[in-house]
């Protein structure tokens, strides 16, 4: 499964669907590239030497699952609370909450190394657990794996 | 074959996609989830108990597959006004059509209950013949597929 | 692989994993329908007889490789101006450089001919060795592949 999409409405169903895969005994690997990496980040500041547009960029997106927005009627952040104020009421898991069910269901979360180096993300700003990978690799699981998706 | 996206252009390649597979004799399921439920929502308005923030989404979101936008070049409709009328010159189906001869041709739609769930969306809502089901439920039917799709 | 997007990040992704997969031996083909055309275009103005609405949808969407926009963060071109600057800097190929590498490395790129009648997009306006197919032909490719996305 390539997660491509940084929006957090499609992180949840990749997600949804990795953690229902895993579930059903299916080996799952999650391979994240370019806005996908924002899901795997850490939401604090991590001390980081980076090049001015690195560091630009990295305050211009997304730091972590839970401030991601919606791909559509996002609203300024309205949206978004709206649906999150939704799944809390109806006792849906967080995203947060489904990263960490899919690592302890042997989710493998891959981070695509190219992407990082060209948004300039390093590992210690991701959440532990996830490897860095290259296409190659995304490319060999896929080749075994039966369903393959690009979200 | 996963429909996650609300937008015209990509439910028409979606129908397109499944119609062919179907008239080349394959089984097809697709899987209405978040956005993608508006595709299959009736265009009245139907009488439901609903609570005030169910409504109100409900109300902002397209209701069925004509009233669909763009995902881009749409400018506040007019985008899809135009593509529209190219279509119906080239005797294109139009989206709603697509939609009955899918299920004429046998492709099973199914919508995701959780999304239903999530988004305050009711069965009596939707054009008739849609089943729902579960993620355990599309991924049974992925596992089958040999072409599996994520729009 | 379908190419459904015209997005910058899209189009470097699906040409990054073609030329991934065509390195590591695999038959790649990627079929271009809606925006996904974009891509292929020519960069200059190529003479053609079309209707008053085609050449006004011909002058609105970008015009080849080079002038696609990002799907978010484009802040009017300054996104991706960033994004490009930094891959010459990494010594990323560009995309119109993956392209050809795709070409090179025999990868079949084919056209989608109802998008092009509804896009009023013609041949001559493609890049050279471009196909065109219908979804008869994408489906059948589909069929015998082992991956398939929908980018």
């Amino acid at each position: 499964m390539v997660v491509f999409s940084g929006d957090f409405d499609r992180a949840m169903a990749s997600f949804i669907i990795a953690n229902g895969a895993a579930a059903m005994g299916s080996e799952v690997t999650m391979f994240f590239t370019f806005w996908g990496l924002n899901v795997l980040r850490k939401d604090e500041n991590v001390e980081t030497d980076k090049t001015f547009i690195e560091r630009m960029f990295g305050r211009m997106m997304p730091r972590g699952a839970e401030k991601l927005g919606l791909s559509r009627m996002n609203m300024g952040g309205l949206g978004q609370k709206m649906i999150k104020g939704i799944m809390k009421k109806k006792n849906v898991s967080s995203l947060s909450e489904l990263i960490e069910q899919a690592q302890d269901a042997g989710v493998r979360l891959v981070a695509c190394s190219m992407s990082m180096d060209l948004m300039g993300i390093q590992k210690e700003e991701l959440i532990d657990g996830v490897e860095e990978g290259g296409v190659a690799s995304y490319l060999s699981s896929a080749e075994e794996g039966n369903v393959n998706l690009f979200i």
